[in-house]
């Protein structure tokens, strides 16, 4: 699973959820985790707006909806975008130790910590990510700042 | 709500949920959530056995059903047991300023990032929540290494 284009290939999973959390009128946050044979075991969105949910960000969502797991270490969690300190936390709490980052730039949550923790992370700076948060901040900088806890 | 009366009330609140979790057969961490004038604006516990769901712990399933909220700097988050990196991670990004614990010598969690941070925390060491998860942890040890990530 460490080639560029299996990593493309799984990015597409999380961005497929960004898009439909998109069109249902929320947030463009999607995330996706895989098993070390590439088998998908779940996928998630962002639900604030739609749900009214502000505990469900994309990567809190698929972890939810991965159920329970003995172990995270050889699960792979793909988001679009860099994790929160919320989701960082949680990635660091149950011990996964690969992440891929469809993107950094519009927001760089907790991925210094997470690397100095020993956390491997791929950013692919993917710029269909940038683009897609780029758009969103820009016409709804309430909904977003709400999300990210910024008053 | 700063004298020790309020801070043991609010604390009820919370053991009231991690005891209502017990009894659903659940890890036996509960949670609230106050505004400034002491109004009670969601409780919730742990859900990961009942639920099969790995994401609610007790503070994300508070902060979950309390809604989407504009801002976290004037809400006090009371928990019965130190927040984990996930929910420690959860009261940094959403700007909580002021979280009460019930007690943090079973599990210290992300006590010390949090005060260091700027947070303010109030320990109560309060011995019934010592009580409630030295028990749980001596008779479920396998669900409370689950519920922390450690495999």
């Amino acid at each position: 699973m460490s080639d560029n284009t299996n990593l493309a290939e799984m990015l597409k999973v999380a961005v497929a959820e960004a898009r439909k959390g998109l069109a249902e009128g929320g947030i463009p946050i999607g995330a996706a985790m895989f098993a070390t044979d590439g088998q998908l075991l779940s996928s998630g969105h962002n639900r604030r707006v739609q749900d009214g949910d502000p505990s469900a960000h994309g990567e809190t969502d698929a972890f939810r909806r991965a159920g329970r797991q003995r172990s995270y270490r050889e699960i792979t969690l793909v988001t679009t975008l860099a994790p929160c300190w919320y989701c960082s936390g949680l990635i660091r709490q149950f011990g996964f130790r690969t992440v891929i980052v469809g993107e950094s730039r519009t927001f760089s949550g907790g991925l210094d910590w997470l690397r100095e923790s020993g956390v491997h992370i791929v950013d692919l700076d993917s710029s269909e990510c940038v683009e897609m948060m780029t758009e969103y901040i820009a016409q709804n900088p309430e909904v977003w700042n709400e999300d990210i806890g910024h008053d």
